[in-house]
């Protein structure tokens, strides 16, 4: 929670993150990206590592800008991209997930059709390379929004996704963070009371938390999409699920207002519907994409969590809102100009 | 979908369902419940079942009332509501709940306290005999918001809650209902392509879905609090979720505007995030608790999903929406007026 007050006060001044005067009052973006929010520091990070998740961020702009490029729809646009993150041991998206309590990765995501506000999201699964996929399958495939575990499972295979084996999915950094987490999760359960708070999980870095990665697009026909993708919290336990998969909460998109994508506390996110309540902002109060964007954070910061959302209308305005340290995130412009960030 | 544009269109005139000058002007309401919406017909129904479904509705409502009459919370008095009607078999949820594809009854429930937002919710339980007493404990002692599956039935085990064997929900009509849904599915797969469509249920009996119940509630101290149950549609599949666990879309609840319970065609539900896009139009545009269940209700039937809802706000203003034939239903007022009513 360090340096909390400052970015409320930075929310309540209006002051935004991605170069403010310039990024996000063009109306020309057509794609923008996020690799998760949280305490991003530049004097923690290495060159190398900087230049590879600048490097990871551009290679999956460059995919869904070809997909819009070539009159892609933005759906196979937000897919393509959030592949790329998935398949990306950077992220804590598909490869590279952060570990459960019980040493697994546990999956979530979930794609929004701004057309036909047709919706699809998995949660849980443990076998399926690329969830945001199987969540389009949900969407494309079922009478269904959401499935969950190895229902999810059994219907991604039947409809003829990749299935790979759940250790595809280990990395060594995640498995260690989640080696540290249990250290300090035995120690907070011992000082608190176990029994009655079964579930309180004293973790000291909230940077557990964070890490999911999603994309948001403008195709040439001008419909809007929406994709989130994540492995929620590292020693998360008894079956949590954020807010990635939930639609309303970390993702959404409707063509009359705007395509959204968050990632950050996920418990806060759910209980402030924010994805849609961006939306209802702009709908039901005139604001723009920008405006409703810092305004769903601040309702989140001011509830006590962070994280961020990046959110793009059918104008092209964009806003990447954060209360947090950094965000990895990126966008392109429809002439195919290409902006990366991290820190504030 | 027969007499839909019947329903579409006495929503258009705003002619509403639940005795609408008298009843739903009073603004003296603790509080409302539901027992599911559908095609609940009176020529269909006997007068034994008619007077067993009045006699449950007001078992739960005096259960709920007792609690708010002693000064007692409105979160206390939607769980006590719904355990009622979770424990009766009549309904789907708990006790009675409807079966899935594979012959389980898997069990979903949210809660949410309108005073602070807090909320918590639990999806695909099989073992805990009362799901809502779950979901309040997600909420209270857990720093999560979902849970699902066998990771939300641990949680509730260490929680101290009831755990049951699975048989106890077991009924025989919904065990018939399963087998005849299980014989018009085959059939229906048989004449589509279910490889492409592997999700494709082709239930024809829409009511299959419904039969959830829900609970609002409004307590001496002026807070809101809603939860809702579900055993979910008879013959789901693949881990499907409806919209009764995801808050914003089924349950929400939120001091400043109202507090919601939904029922009905879970996916459109999701898609629409029908509670809090009840609670928005109450808050951005200045909508009664009427007005806002009523345009909510019509966007869900105008993507072609039909169901209803309950809505109460802190001046004790309710709605009971619904393009159904009917929807069980009740209501206290603050003097213990008890209504109940089924039908359109």
């Amino acid at each position: 929670m360090k340096g909390w007050f400052g970015y409320l006060l930075m929310g309540i001044l209006g002051i935004s993150a991605f170069t403010p005067a310039v990024a996000q009052q063009r109306s020309s973006y057509v794609l923008v990206i996020h690799g998760g929010a949280g305490t991003i520091l530049q004097k923690n990070m290495t060159p190398e590592k900087e230049a590879a998740y600048k490097a990871s961020l551009k290679h999956a702009l460059e995919t869904g800008y070809g997909v819009l490029k070539g009159g892609g729809s933005s759906l196979d646009a937000v897919e393509a991209t959030v592949r790329v993150l998935e398949d990306d041991s950077l992220f804590n998206a598909g490869k590279g997930a952060v570990f459960t309590h019980d040493g697994r990765n546990e999956l979530d995501a979930a794609i929004m059709n701004g057309k036909t506000k047709a919706a699809g999201a998995v949660a849980g699964v443990t076998t399926v390379r690329n969830p945001v996929s199987a969540a389009r399958a949900v969407m494309e495939k079922s009478e269904h929004v959401m499935m969950v575990g190895p229902g999810a499972e059994k219907f991604a295979k039947e409809a003829g996704l990749e299935i790979v084996d759940p250790a595809y999915f280990r990395t060594e950094s995640r498995w260690r963070d989640l080696q540290r987490a249990l250290r300090e999760d035995s120690i907070a359960a011992a000082k608190s009371n176990a029994y009655t708070n079964p579930g309180k999980l004293g973790i000291k870095n909230i940077d557990y938390k964070f890490g999911t990665v999603g994309a948001v697009a403008l195709d040439k026909q001008g419909n809007l999409a929406a994709a989130t993708s994540t492995g929620g919290m590292t020693n998360k336990k008894y079956g949590r699920i954020g807010d990635s998969p939930i639609i309303g909460a970390g993702t959404y998109a409707n063509n009359q207002t705007a395509a959204i994508s968050c990632t950050g506390w996920g418990e806060y996110y759910i209980r402030n519907v924010v994805a849609y309540d961006l939306s209802a902002l702009m709908e039901y109060k005139g604001l723009t994409v920008q405006q409703a964007g810092n305004t769903v954070i601040k309702k989140v910061g001011d509830m006590g969590g962070d994280g961020g959302l990046i959110a793009l209308d059918k104008q092209g305005n964009m806003t990447m809102s954060f209360n947090t340290e950094g965000m990895y995130r990126g966008a392109v412009t429809k002439d195919g100009k290409i902006e990366i960030a991290i820190y504030k």
